[in-house]
């Protein structure tokens, strides 16, 4: 008998091959047209119409395969978080790497049945690195199980963060607790730019934790069972339990959770 | 006749391949090892063989090709930065992204003729991707001419940091000039941890600038070069000419260097 969850596996790896294509094309093409463009004026009209046609060319797909099903996502999809199925689909988180031709972006799609997430990928497809999980079944990093690193201490670990496109209090508040992490002398803070990718280097062990005051639902639906299930933990910066909201979001090991959150609570804007 | 440039490039890239090589092995043992360890402990003992094995195989190898030339290197070697002859070597740059296995790291290798800057190379061996400049020949990617980025508002562009090894008011004097570029409109701040590399990012038009409070000369002899020879500038974060000395840097595509410095050297950790 074939697991169903195999099947929407399945699914979520070619709708992610089919974001990752358009935007592949794309940016070959955005290769050839800054070098033409004085001023470069153009990238953020052809990233947009990247995303656009990412996420419609992942959509028509996922909609033909299951069409009872729902669809929540970046560019317009508006799928109801409680559905019995529901596809929350990112078709192109990194969008600034992506517009200054940074290889660090991706595709992220999850399946969740009644609010659970049951499914997730997110696909560098530059990079052509593919991090996936079902639940109860384990992550995997292109193919091979993965798990967060075992350090117990902040000390021994790279964290990683996210200023979402907050220039205010937000940005204050994530300086403040990155000078508090600082102080208790990790090994380094990281921003990377790719809040999807960011989870999924807590779940396969670079970054011993990662924060973000503000993310969108389609940002962490996937990275989020990737991280539990390679036996990290997720909340927001409260500690409290995720929702497909917009959120703040903590991702860790597990064992250095309670003291990111102890960090992250203390900062959050709404403390600050 | 064989401009002799070429040949010190030819050398730099295969002394920058030796070096990958060593890193490359231990990468994979490390990898074998992170599995194994519990608490992973034995990281740096790992990381410490690595940098050192792969300095002796580049100083090992210029030595012998080189006989009367000096070498700089970050693991012992003590050449002086106004020899005639001097090689300048960073036999691993991006010892954390290293350690906690973040694929983003370097070799970097640069020949200095009486203090003046010739060749550079900067190879990140996990990607294979290497960067290239002969002073007056131009910078190269992977064999593809490259170009600084046109912006001509820090608004355009992506910035990259480095905090260095201090956690204190060099760190403090970065976060408030992270602020303040955030205050300029920048579309976002970087921090993939590796100087060198970070350098060829504003050398490949991926980030408008870079800056970070405290490098040593190995961080920067050959990225600086493949900056400049990009169409880039790089100076100090007082907008001062760069020597082979401890030193804040400040590179850019040129067009953005006056407001980079009116940012850095307000916050610079002896002004602050």
């Amino acid at each position: 008998m074939i697991n169903p969850n195999d099947e929407l596996l399945a699914a979520a790896t070619h709708a992610a091959s089919l974001g990752g294509d358009v935007l592949m094309r794309y940016w070959r093409d955005g290769v050839q047209m800054r070098d033409k463009s004085e001023n470069g004026g153009k990238t953020y009209d052809l990233v947009s119409d990247a995303d656009v046609e990412s996420e419609n060319a992942i959509a028509n797909y996922l909609r033909s395969e299951f069409p009872t099903h729902e669809i929540l996502g970046e560019e317009g999809q508006v799928g109801s978080v409680d559905a019995e199925h529901l596809w929350v689909i990112d078709p192109l988180d990194g969008t600034n790497n992506y517009a200054h031709h940074v290889p660090h972006f991706a595709v992220s799609i999850a399946y969740y049945h009644r609010g659970e997430a049951v499914v997730g990928v997110v696909l560098n497809p530059v990079r052509q690195e593919q991090y996936t999980a079902v639940r109860g079944g384990g992550a995997n990093f292109t193919g091979t199980p993965i798990q967060v690193d075992t350090a117990t201490s902040l000390s021994k670990t790279l964290i990683g963060c996210g200023f979402y496109y907050d220039r205010g209090a937000m940005m204050r508040s994530t300086l403040a607790a990155v000078e508090e992490f600082f102080g208790n002398d990790i090994h380094g803070i990281r921003r990377f730019g790719t809040a999807s990718l960011d989870l999924c280097q807590v779940a396969i062990g670079q970054f011993g934790g990662f924060f973000e005051y503000e993310l969108s639902p389609w940002d962490f639906a996937a990275g989020a069972l990737i991280v539990t299930e390679a036996g990290g933990k997720i909340t927001d910066a409260m500690g409290q339990p995720l929702t497909l909201a917009k959120t703040s979001v903590v991702a860790s090991n597990s064992h250095l959770h309670e003291d990111m959150i102890s960090i992250t609570s203390r900062h959050h804007p709404q403390n600050a």
